[in-house]
């Protein structure tokens, strides 16, 4: 290991002339009737390694793919090779080597294997570009996000993932043993990030969620990442849309910025956030698809999948905009802490935005009196007791708020036009799937 | 709300002979004779506003603490307000009114009640400065956290919670039920992280980890965060023991820069990260031990709480030192991934970085071969079934690599000098509290 001269693969191309040290694996290995070309793969990109010595193509040919190497030799500007550049006269040391041949192909463009194939040897499936670097974009992501937010004065927190009592919807949580009690496994930070509001006034948090729902859709999960976010002193919703569409902004700056390389490497279409989303009511909405349509969705309180998909392609029409806002969504359809729209009171101060046709982030303002929440609490039934430590926030004091959650890997999944959220899941959960 | 306008209260300094607008609650209200002290706090600071108007003090007079309130007044300078600071000839909103004191006095600088009462309130209590402010410097030290690891290429990763076996210790996982079927609780991100080094070489996590353990200790919480860090192509445990010493630093500099008023108020006490940490073989720390107290601790394969204590004692006496590195653990105790010391394989290339005398991290070389995998589990007694997806990875080249765990919460108590881990965990979780 000769950690202190190693550089990545991507920097070869500074150093023509001047021999480097470099790791990786052994990803690819062509072999022509006098050279052979050695494709080394590292954390970052792939190097083209000319070998001549036919001791050392010997020597080569008997490893299998994904052996570990180190590799010293002198950098040339080839314009066939490549990125530009390759690395001639090698000396190769074998650091790990390996009897079989990985179960996945990872040295062609794309992974030729079947999706459940592909997430059952994801320890091997992650290395190959392609699906590695639809993570490298999800980092840059979550880097944006918090970015902008610190800018903007907001914590970050951490709440506890398991919890005492399923308050927000009992049929979809999983059920956890807690030393012979039971409890819960957390599907949204929402309670906690609320009580939060009136500690730090703006607050965020990255965190695992957790949702024991049966349908088994491509863009469901039964864990996933939730981008969480919550303040205080709002106007309504529309101060939260604001907020959210800076979020945007700095999300897709860090992924210019960051990760330029995976950008190209994906051929992704990243957006533009509009100055200004475009924004339409629900019930605009839903008269706009009938008269499009001649479907008629009077008394439909919720849009389904097609619907949002018509929204998507007529803001695109309308506005050339990928994002669209659908606002005042029926109470009816919202959760309890929702706050009305005081001006139609059926209706709440609450959106959706849609991105590319599908819904990606909800947020709203929530109800911040002590006597409003007891109110929907008593009309949808439920146990006040259990929301005890929540409401006491509300007996002392809160401010107008609320705030929105973006879900990350169906985030990068419509980024990168990816129909499947498995497929920029790390290590998906389903109800078939556990492991890896 | 005039949102627009509305600054900090750490902010009002600067504004002196301006008209500003302030927001937040009702911390105390003083009544003198002829005029009344209002402080308000919002989520950075508070402000005194003198109020003078006899009906406005009428009104202050009959809101409960914790109402919200609207402020603008004057900014004026006057060395004996806190701070240097005052508003006056304030003109004050009433945003949310309560009816009720809250059930912890907030006012005091410090909170009068017992533990158990703070944590039942916790939604209030967190709203005292004091114990607002220690989830201030949490946030900071994850902020450095990321920074110094995505300054040197790692990438950050979120790996599962949810598991399909307790691979790493049967008894202490907290048991789900998936669907029907048995399902674990993370405990660490281990065998991920390892096998992304496959993918990135260089990662990190920030996520919560699940530990189902009896023991009921200050130190100790069945639920806590994580800062998970993995990397490869390393030369052994002292490349991660220089890695993690430039984290540490990178962590207590946020610190310092981001939250000095969290500092300054909770007059903590940061300490300095020595250019190079002492050192001590575990062997040597044994020896130490037995010559100071008499102690005969051969055989004994880890060390006590109290012989963690002494170590850190003689660290600060001998090196002036908060920091302690401790290597070389005996295999007996390591986990199976555990790599052995190649001149004394008995011993490990592990380490515990001791912080003021209690262990803060675990880290250490991992095996990277798969035939000494196979060779440890069947040691163990362990199952490599349960293993297969992870072990797949080794089967297909791993370099040489390790890496290392910091408990959040055990960080910020022992920074702060606070006794229990309850009290650094924004809602903690041990065997009878699941609420709030």
């Amino acid at each position: 290991m000769k950690e202190t001269k190693r550089i990545w693969t991507t920097e070869v191309t500074y150093h023509v002339g001047k021999r480097v040290c470099l790791a990786g694996w052994l990803h690819h290995l062509r072999a022509l009737k006098q050279v052979s070309f050695l494709i080394l793969r590292d954390g970052k990109g792939t190097m083209q390694i000319v070998v001549e010595d036919p001791q050392l193509i010997e020597q080569l040919t008997q490893l299998q793919r994904e052996s570990v190497l180190v590799v010293e030799g002198q950098v040339v500007a080839n314009p066939q090779a490549p990125g530009g550049v390759e690395i001639q006269h090698p000396s190769i040391t074998v650091v790990s080597s390996t009897n079989t041949p990985p179960p996945i192909e990872l040295f062609r463009p794309t992974i030729k294997a079947h999706l459940p194939t592909i997430l059952d040897h994801a320890p091997v499936a992650l290395r190959h570009p392609c699906w590695r670097e639809r993570h490298r974009i999800s980092a840059a992501s979550m880097h944006g996000f918090r970015k902008a937010l610190e800018q903007r004065d907001f914590v970050e927190i951490q709440t506890p993932k398991i919890v005492g009592a399923a308050t927000e919807g009992g049929a979809n949580v999983f059920e956890i043993n807690y030393f012979g009690k039971s409890a819960y496994l957390s599907q949204s930070p929402q309670l906690y990030k609320q009580v939060m509001v009136g500690v730090f006034e703006r607050v965020f948090e990255v965190g695992p969620v957790f949702r024991a729902e049966l349908h088994d859709t491509s863009r469901h999960s039964n864990e996933y990442v939730s981008l969480d976010v919550e303040f205080g002193f709002i106007h309504n919703h529309i101060t939260i849309m604001h907020l959210l569409t800076e979020v945007l902004r700095e999300m897709i700056l860090a992924i210019r910025e960051r990760v330029a390389q995976s950008v190209a490497l994906l051929q992704a279409n990243i957006p533009e956030v509009p100055q200004e989303i475009p924004t339409i009511h629900f019930t605009e909405a839903q008269e706009l698809i009938t008269q499009a349509t001649g479907e008629n969705l009077q008394n439909e309180p919720d849009l389904a999948p097609a619907h949002e998909r018509w929204l998507g392609a007529w803001a695109q029409r309308e506005y050339s905009s990928d994002f669209l806002f659908v606002t005042g969504y029926p109470m009816v359809k919202r959760p309890f802490y929702t706050h009305p729209d005081p001006l139609q009171p059926l209706y709440s101060n609450s959106f959706d935005l849609l991105f590319r046709g599908l819904e990606l982030v909800t947020g709203g303002q929530r109800l911040h009196q002590h006597a409003d929440y007891m109110v929907a609490i008593q009309e949808r039934g439920m146990k006040a007791e259990l929301l005890e430590w929540y409401l006491e926030a509300f007996k002392h004091g809160m401010p107008p708020h609320g705030g929105f959650a973006i879900g990350l890997e169906r985030w990068v999944s419509r980024l990168l036009e990816i129909s499947n959220i498995r497929e920029t899941t790390l290590f998906p959960r389903d109800q078939t799937r556990l492991v890896p």
